[in-house]
């Protein structure tokens, strides 16, 4: 099965395509999209985005796909530009008909470092060592990596385990 | 010059499209796009947003695209939720090499009904009389028919005019 996992970012989106066989990772493909100078107008760097992930998908043909959850920054207008950027990069994902899971930044730590409190270098070096690489990937790689790592051990593990693993009060929302 | 206007919205995107020559506005259609069921996930939801987009671009052909700005809302969720369903639509337009011009609410409300101030049946009254229909259009509608006659109106207003009428301090920024 084939992930991409994206760190998304409207300067800066970062992508990462792993496969995942059994227990087994490998390392396929890892960058950053910029949207460029921006007084060209949002929809035109959003359109830069959407089509940078397009040709990722048209390149490596991944399977799944796990996009990082925004945090709700204390600048709403930062927050606002966040969510569009995310919402075209999903919106190149599903015109895709890619199913997309999303994990919060707090989620993937835990999954590739054990700890939601690990630094960028702890996530780098990790998603280095998970997947054998010769030196660690740039830090928004490296993310979208972690995302897609997250998302592929998350999705080996069975339902009735997930369900005896969560809080007790989980059924009642 | 056939202009598409877009309310963008999570829940509900009004669209409008109408043609100009020279002073003349005719209807050409207008609607909304339901994302559906919020239990179906976000990706799913702006899926369908994009994919209602792309039909009507695909049906009506338009020349030139607006779009409403987002206002921050009080609510940080609901920014970061306004902006994603705006984020996937614009990429919808852009994927489809439209330019994209954005109007803030106040903008459209002055252009039609000459007060930014206007209620949202003022606005929808306007749009019936501006566009000669038998009855007025349904709010996210008419919100959407609005942004494109903004659009269409100032795209024509000579670049001469628009200087002169500038605050004095537009050009220092």
């Amino acid at each position: 099965m084939r992930w991409i996992g994206i760190d998304p970012g409207l300067r800066t989106t970062g992508f990462g395509v792993i496969d995942v066989n059994g227990q087994k990772l490998s390392y396929v493909a890892s960058g950053t999209i910029e949207s460029g100078d921006p007084d060209q107008g949002l929809p035109v760097r959003l359109g830069i985005l959407y089509a940078g992930i397009k040709e990722v998908l048209e390149t490596y043909h991944p399977e799944q796909a796990a996009i990082e959850e925004v945090f709700l920054n204390v600048n709403p207008r930062s927050t606002l530009m966040l969510g569009q950027a995310r919402g075209a990069v999903i919106a190149a994902l599903v015109s895709d008909k890619l199913p997309v899971a999303e994990y919060s930044a707090l989620r993937v730590k835990q999954s590739i470092v054990g700890t939601g409190r690990a630094t960028k270098p702890q996530v780098q070096e990790m998603v280095k060592r998970l997947l054998r690489l010769s030196r660690a990937p740039g830090t928004d790689a490296a993310d979208a990596l972690g995302v897609a790592i997250c998302a592929a051990h998350h999705a080996q593990i069975p339902k009735a385990i997930t369900t005896a693993l969560a809080p007790k009060n989980s059924s009642k929302k």
